[in-house]
């Protein structure tokens, strides 16, 4: 074979981040099978995730807590008990719904409780999120208030926390609730048709939302979004690129500080990827915006959800171009600072990482550089410039 | 060095994607310096890239035509004559403006054809890009069918083109035209604000959406979209997956075929990427949907902005896991066939590539495979694969 060791050659296994590595299966093609869904949604062995402002219902700081549909029937009944077709027919604009995504089912989940799919492929045990945030200006916020206290008499462990501060969720309950987070967040912040102006319809179990034809039975203006391919129903992932930035010589790293971030944390740099541009491309105008520095080659090495509110990280690495590496700050206020770092100094930093939100860690020396932990995938980049083969491991964190 | 060979090991210099490597620099942090705008736009060097119903107006089929102000100044005026923040205060729905995007600078220009920014840093010809079309419903139609039959009289050899069936644009206008389409596409299409439903004003030299708090002077309700941390009024680039994969012995190939493609007419697997997914994962859904195969390994080779409307290619390599390898197309009905191909079938093949609107290349024999031309990043993945080194040049294409 001509490519033999071709994959080999750069990550070994693969480097899989936090936020990625759901274990569950999605059945994307399942989510217009109201039947299948009606089913699933019922069944004692289902769990649901809540979330109220985006925070989930959490048991421990790093677990989630799930529940039955037997305590969250009340808010929801069964969205899918006629088909979709049905619903988005009987649209109503001025009736609220919270917004529940099928997040997919876990197949390694025992026999007794798992579901089969309809046509007998697939088993597992099915899970939902559910925002139970009781907004004002919507029509169940009375319900979802009333069911908030049920849960708090009934669980009074649980509580809803926040992702980034109060929580260190295990893998696996992290992955669950990116995808439950970012579903969310653009269901409860576009409910309007962008095309059109009018209020929109969560279908295909949460990952859509359609334009209906009609608003209470009467034909309402035409919305130009329901003609030709378009994407704007579609839930919006907003591609971002972060960078370990190598100078010519290969021996130092090129590391960024914003302002609002604890003294002496420095990370890579990063930005939006805007329309027209390849990644590679966006690594350099991001890297020559926010630091002056010219960058030449560019690989892809991993990427990561990032549910804060909906971007995907896309992670690169680059080499300087010769002649070219001097810091110039002056184009674009986003950083303080940016300088490059020697290996040495990035790989001592590399043994004292904590989060953002935290303290600098046990063993850390006052005036040392601060990096992000393993956790973001700029640690991971960092670890592949720095250390090379360490992040050829297949380990998650 | 102890990375030394890290980056060379991969792609060499880098595979350059069609749409990509555009000649401009974007100058984003001037996006919102009025007065530099207001100077470029009317400098007499500076050029106008006109599109009507996203089709770009051609010189030839290789050509964008460029206009200077004194054609388009009927239609625009200058929309920079104020500063943003006035322009916003006497936002009013009622009045429309073409979609106007700043481009960027062409900084190989002669100097007597550029203008400088007001550091004196950067110097360049401004290029500009301008939705000419004439839509009905539009406050400034009637002008704009003036223009265009002005142009059509002046211009009698330029065209409106459709990119795919009448263009075969060079590299430089390519990535030109896929900025400016994807921007404009979703300034069209998107004119209302997600997270209240009122009319929303392009600002940002084009590049982005905001909700402005007065219509008309009058204070309108409050919109959620103007707190906070959020993303809905930038423009939306859907990050999709497309992916070649190899058969675990690494003999053989998998590509798909959709029922509108034309006859033996096979690509690889792409589809979009979901929130809450990593780039890697979104792959393996992928292909695990369209095709039952069961991808282990991948990793990330190159990217390709396609603006039709407005998406990134992520391109993937990924290797299929042993004994999970057979096709079952029951999931998805997406593809109307997949198959495993041998390298050396394919290696015939990616001799004779042309457009999928064209006929088969010359030397074509019916029955033989066909495979997506070099302009789509499909071919280079597939080259990557089974022409092994070919894919480490550095060509554009």
């Amino acid at each position: 074979m001509a490519d033999e060791g071709f994959l080999t050659k750069k990550f070994g296994e693969g480097v899989e981040n936090y936020y990625s590595g759901s274990p569950l299966n999605r059945l994307a093609f399942l989510r217009t099978n109201y039947s299948y869904l009606s089913t699933a949604l019922q069944h004692p062995s289902t769990r649901f995730l809540l979330l109220k402002n985006l925070d989930p219902l959490a048991s421990t700081p790093s677990t989630l807590a799930f529940l039955p549909y037997t305590d969250v029937s009340n808010l929801i009944a069964n969205p899918y008990e006629v088909s979709e077709k049905a619903a988005l027919e009987a649209f109503t604009s001025t009736i609220d719904h919270p917004v529940l995504i099928f997040l997919g089912i876990d197949e390694s989940a025992p026999s007794s409780d798992s579901i089969s799919t309809p046509d007998n492929k697939y088993t597992g045990q099915a899970y939902f999120s559910l925002d139970i945030t009781p907004y004002p200006h919507l029509s169940y916020s009375l319900k979802a208030t009333s069911l908030l206290s049920t849960i708090s008499q009934n669980y009074p462990s649980h509580e809803f926390k926040t992702a980034r501060k109060d929580l260190n969720l295990n893998n696996d309950h992290a992955a669950m609730y990116a995808s439950a987070r970012s579903l969310t967040n653009w269901n409860v912040t576009a409910p309007y048709c962008a095309g059109c102006g009018q209020k929109t319809m969560s279908v295909h179990a949460g990952t859509k939302r359609a334009c209906p034809p009609l608003d209470g039975g009467v034909e309402t203006r035409k919305c130009p979004s329901r003609e030709g391919v378009h994407n704007i129903n579609f839930p919006r992932t907003d591609p971002s690129v972060i960078m370990a930035i190598i100078s010519s010589d290969g021996t130092k790293i090129l590391l960024g500080r914003q302002k609002r971030w604890p003294k002496y944390w420095h990370s890579t740099l990063a930005g939006f990827l805007e329309p027209g541009e390849s990644i590679e491309e966006a690594v350099r105008r991001e890297v020559w915006e926010e630091s002056g520095v010219t960058v030449g080659r560019v690989i892809i090495h991993s990427s990561q959800p990032w549910p804060f509110p909906a971007s995907l990280m896309i992670g690169a690495i680059g080499e300087a171009v010769p002649g070219k590496e001097e810091i110039y700050l002056g184009n674009d206020p986003e950083l303080e600072g940016a300088k490059w770092f020697g290996f040495e100094e990035v790989k001592e930093a590399l043994a004292f990482t904590s989060g953002l939100y935290d303290g600098p860690p046990e063993g850390y020396k006052e005036g040392g550089l601060r990096l992000p932990p393993k956790t973001a995938i700029a640690n991971q980049l960092i670890r592949a410039v720095v250390l090379g083969g360490v992040h050829l491991a297949s380990s998650k964190i």
